[in-house]
């Protein structure tokens, strides 16, 4: 039986934070300094304190890019494991119907049966679970994956990808350690 | 800790098969014969074949009656346990938003941390799940709970609840049967 995966969205698959810098430019007509939003969250940049507005408007969630790389890997994930797409949705209600045709975008491979749209983590149920937060994987019961952010390069206790090459280097891995059954 | 229940929208809090009804009589100026849907889908009814497509209509969802006894019975859950609701929504897009704003209205006191919005819940853990379908409880660790709806009544194998009443009596139970900490 394949081992099932929990993989989170924002900041995993779907990169906020170039489209945050993007807004800020646009906005200021100058970069934000790194050091202002690595290793804590973008709206500690001066300027950008109002910029989780953003997360509330219909159709933010609809356009934002995907990280390099994460097409080809869950594709292949899907196919060697049981897959589920775990996001935290119900904060921005707009986000609800913009997460579905965002991930029948770029990732029309996974089936609707396998999203889930949640607002608490700690109700599910898997093997793996890949995450930016350190909270939802405080509360899960299986291998807690932290995959690495600007916000959260300064967390440990977790085994931490970097990205999406990383990513697939260590599912293969998990695919020799198998049992044959 | 308070232990955690999962527990369905459609057919359990919210009544799918009265608004089925009086779609028919709108249509038709009769009342569907119950031993043509009780026991089985209401789509089996004649003239009914395609009420199913209602489901992928925007707004469907929203405008829903609640069982009766259901939104006390929820609240007292709300207060003695760890509470999600845990629908099936992505198969119809638009349901995701008005299941959203349906339980803003009916269920205020629940928040939108608790709500999951999913395909498959072979995803979901929790203490015990309350679902209209089989196939739900199926794949679920807890303690599965069925709930009586027209097209389950020949199910067996699982504790069955007819009613919210029922709910109540028998999760009272439960918290009478815990040990003291």
């Amino acid at each position: 039986m394949k081992k099932k995966i929990a993989l989170d969205m924002d900041e995993v698959i779907v990169n906020i934070y170039d489209r945050f810098i993007s807004l800020y430019v646009e906005q200021y007509n100058v970069v934000p300094n790194p050091e202002d939003y690595v290793g804590r969250k973008f709206y500690n940049v001066k300027g950008a304190e109002n910029f989780r507005n953003y997360l509330f408007e219909p159709g933010f969630f609809l356009d934002l890019p995907i990280f390099e790389g994460a097409a080809d890997v869950v594709e292949w994930l899907n196919t060697h494991f049981d897959l589920f797409i775990v996001t935290a949705a119900q904060e921005f209600p707009h986000s609800l119907i913009d997460k579905y045709h965002w991930l029948q975008k770029h990732l029309p491979f996974i089936s609707w049966k396998q999203f889930v749209f949640c607002g608490d983590k700690s109700i599910i149920k898997a093997d793996y679970m890949i995450d930016d937060h350190v909270h939802n994987l405080k509360t899960f019961d299986g291998l807690g994956l932290l995959f690495s952010a600007s916000h959260n390069i300064n967390e440990n206790g977790y085994i931490r990808l970097n990205n999406w090459n990383e990513v697939k280097l260590f599912f293969e891995k998990e695919l020799e350690n198998e049992p044959v059954r």
